[in-house]
């Protein structure tokens, strides 16, 4: 198993799907957002051509691949990332489905294709550049959590020109940024229609934003019923925990 | 009590608040929107000033009384409604806190004052006109219910225009409409600062969404737990009885 890992880095299951990923912790682990999105999504079964920008680790076309036949593309700036991403693919013996880009997320409607993609996903930096208080953060994280080498409204530009007419784009944000995402996606012709947001516990409120959105859709938003994350006793809820490691028997 | 009613009208119990309410099957008759929009709206305690626009019989100055002494304003475009607004308060002796005004939503600010009040609430015609496809809706319904004399653009640019700087919008409306509220508020200087959705139960869609905005607020956005209106008994869940009858003793 060594041959595939490097330095501190690990083969951890993604255990819901039958899968191995390769994780540092000084580098980069996925986040519960990843997975909730993987699951989130409107994905075609059989056919088609996904896009996944600011992939990291490639956790959500991981995922994916369990859910579609479809053809998977990752893109990853950070070239430790991205590099995790294809032993991790290669690993799982995905080259078939799922390839990964090591590039700018900005450049990525010139180099795969404009209009030529059905669904987009996207698990971007939360945080503001300015926003970056932690100066002790690996530059990799730092890369990954903030707004440094891509901002949420360049995100929204390449996921559109990305998409073909009745595309899907999806998004995983926090609740404050709903209305920048919103604007954003609505100004590049980018339609919410499904938002879920997700609460860590009952009676909190909430901390993470699932959005979907159709390219040239009509408006029509739903707002699907609240994610809890924990339960009462601080473990995870039913529906959490089968997201995470699969029906129980 | 007879000489405070006409024709079919009713003498009905704000029941949380103890408090009575004249009301009409055939007119107009409050909705649970107008309570939850009532219960949500941050207002000052002691002194201030609200306008609640599209107070229909006045239910929502009503149920503010009980949670202010601040001056209250309704504006109501029906006369038939304007007038069972004013003999309720003249009932519940609240002549000193709520006034009445008859007239349109539009002329508001010229009336009552350019930036003069703390709170304006509003809980506005939800369909678009074009959507009214009943054609046997009564007309004093068909005004409340639809955008036919005023849209959601034209409600929220007079509710701007009320509010001080700093002061408080609150609305209730459909989650459809999300994006075009929020849109219409920051272009019209109201930052959305409070969302909650209401849903009618567990695992179903939300149905109305409560939205609080600050004039010229600083972006950030909280997004509260839900509000679910009945449980899996069909009932009424505790949070919304208690709204609606008070707390057990």
């Amino acid at each position: 198993m060594n041959q595939w890992l490097k330095e501190d880095e690990r083969l951890d299951y993604l255990l819901a799907e039958n899968l191995r990923i390769i994780q540092s912790p000084s580098v980069f682990s996925f986040s519960l957002d990843a997975v909730l999105l993987s699951k989130f999504v409107s994905v075609p079964i059989h056919r088609g051509k996904i896009v996944d920008l600011c992939s990291g680790n490639g956790v959500i076309p991981l995922f994916l691949s369990a859910r579609t036949k479809a053809e998977i593309i990752g893109v990853e700036i950070q070239e430790r990332l991205f590099d995790m991403a294809e032993r991790s693919i290669r690993y799982n013996e995905l080259e078939h489905q799922i390839g990964m880009v090591h590039g700018d997320v900005k450049d990525a409607p010139i180099h795969l294709g404009i209009e030529k993609f059905d669904v987009v996903t996207c698990n971007p930096p939360y945080f503001l550049a300015h926003e970056m208080s932690d100066k002790n953060l690996s530059e990799h994280y730092a890369i990954a959590r903030h707004e440094i080498r891509l901002t949420l409204e360049e995100a929204i530009y390449s996921t559109s020109r990305l998409l073909k007419q009745g595309g899907k784009a999806a998004f995983v944000h926090r609740p404050g940024r709903l209305l920048d995402i919103i604007t954003l996606m609505r100004a590049n012709r980018l339609e919410p229609k499904r938002i879920q947001f997700v609460y860590p516990k009952f009676g909190k409120d909430a901390n993470t934003l699932l959005i979907e959105a159709i390219k040239d859709g009509k408006p029509d938003l739903k707002v699907l019923p609240p994610l809890y994350v924990y339960g009462e006793d601080n473990q995870y809820t039913d529906e959490v925990s089968e997201i995470l490691y699969g029906k129980e028997g």
